[in-house]
């Protein structure tokens, strides 16, 4: 299944993304993409529902806005450095363990909303990555159990100020939870759609141009590793969503490095996740 | 006013300590202290509707648990080294701005709750800190307008990992995001209680000695600053608590250090914010 969130900002609505690429309003189910749905068999029941419901789910038009398709998360946990060739390009140390930071949930917008390039921000910078999305509450989970704690997959621009978050005083937060800086969606694939999370395509192009073009079959961390290692240092929840890194191709990596401006359009995709497109534009006040 | 919710671990209700120290059950007033409560004047209406109906308020008896003192933020953005003799025991420069880290909001827990040392822990320690409370949204704000920001302050235990913090890849969040890492309470005090909060007495006693005893006059960076410093590179949400860092007086900064075991007893206070007092066990599963 396809799990969608539709309408203006703030008052989003939870829908479906049918095989044939129809969207359905699927609000009349009763229950929104929180903590509880994703914690308790929303995935499930929300099926069931489909079942006898879906003919009478009013078609959602292509011209309406897409939110991001879950609620706010407790948490976005980002994995650094997950694949050989961006560590080698950020000039960093292949880690030997996952290299983690937060995200701001304020981040969150939309996958086709505006990127607002910050105040006095000069390095604004792309990174398409695979994210995953928690079904079930996951503390000190094995490897072998961690498909058990995944809802679905969704594709995630994890925008990132480069000055802020190397140049500044300390930790990267300061260049990774700006405002717009995560753009999330088209859809949260549930996780029978994806048949390897460790084998998917993923590429950006920036204004039109290929820019990262990869598999996450080079990770350095998979999917289960990764979730296995984060649940040793925190819980995680339903719904919280967990970034697993970049490939080779973020700006900071050219030569000379090229940041985003005013006017840009970002594209980016994953193998069976969709599409999404930002507008880059300048903070006003 | 004194803000409290109380109750069993995910059943807290909220409640008001009044000045002779009485708490009272203020469920009736029909609003949680969530981010829409803050936001939304909250603090004057609660005020407001006391004056009529607080005579009809249940007493909460001085056994029943504290919780934390406001529903789940979007965040807790927290400030290292912000006190000179601190970053000197640490180590550490002086910053030339404030070092911004993320706590995970899976870690709060109420004020009196365990720690629990996680597995694999041999470093958790202690930092008594003076924490902000979000009032109204906070973006790119001026220091002189930081204040009309702020609903109140609260006592915080910002525990941490040492191991977890510094000796692994990457970002200091392994070691802060840890389950029961923030104990926070046992109220939050709104800014009218609080006559200067760059001038409060802080200490932190682990069996019964004490270790941190120091005052928010020493901050490198100070409330107004801090508050404006982050809004420059996220949006502060109402309810959204700022830890405004640890004095003197940490574990890490002993010689030779020295760090939590089960069966330890911290008790921490900072003037006119309470006293909280965490019992420290192992992870046990």
């Amino acid at each position: 299944m396809k799990l969608i969130r539709f309408g203006a900002v703030g008052e989003e609505k939870p829908g479906v993304q049918l095989a044939n690429g129809t969207k359905i309003d699927v609000s009349a189910f009763g229950q929104d993409y929180d903590e509880d749905f994703f914690g308790n068999d929303g995935i499930e029941k929300l099926a069931k529902w489909l079942e006898t419901n879906q003919a009478s789910c009013p078609e959602v038009d292509d011209s309406v806005r897409l939110g991001v398709p879950l609620t706010r998360p407790s948490k976005i946990v980002c994995v650094g450095l997950n694949y050989a060739q961006h560590a080698a390009e950020a000039g960093m140390e292949i880690p030997k363990e996952p290299v983690l930071f937060f995200k701001s949930t304020t981040a969150l917008v939309g996958p086709n909303d505006d990127v607002i390039i910050p105040k006095n921000s000069e390095k604004s910078d792309w990174e398409v990555e695979l994210a995953i999305v928690i079904g079930k509450k996951a503390s000190y989970v094995e490897e072998a159990d961690a498909f058990d704690h995944i809802a679905g997959y969704v594709l995630h621009n994890d925008v990132s100020e480069r000055a802020f978050q190397i140049e500044k005083s300390g930790q990267w937060c300061k260049g990774k939870g700006c405002d717009t800086f995560a753009p999330v969606g088209p859809f949260i694939a549930t996780t029978d759609e994806i048949e390897d999370p460790n084998n998917l395509n993923l590429w950006l192009k920036l204004n039109g141009e290929v820019m990262q073009n990869s598999t996450t079959s080079d990770f350095i961390f998979n999917v289960q590793h990764v979730v296995s290692h984060i649940s040793l240092f925190m819980t995680l929840l339903p719904g919280d969503i967990i970034s697993t890194g970049t490939p080779f191709g973020v700006g900071l990596g050219l030569n000379p490095p090229m940041y985003l401006k005013e006017g840009d359009v970002m594209e980016l995709g994953i193998e069976g996740l969709g599409v999404s497109k930002q507008n880059v534009k300048a903070y006003k006040k």
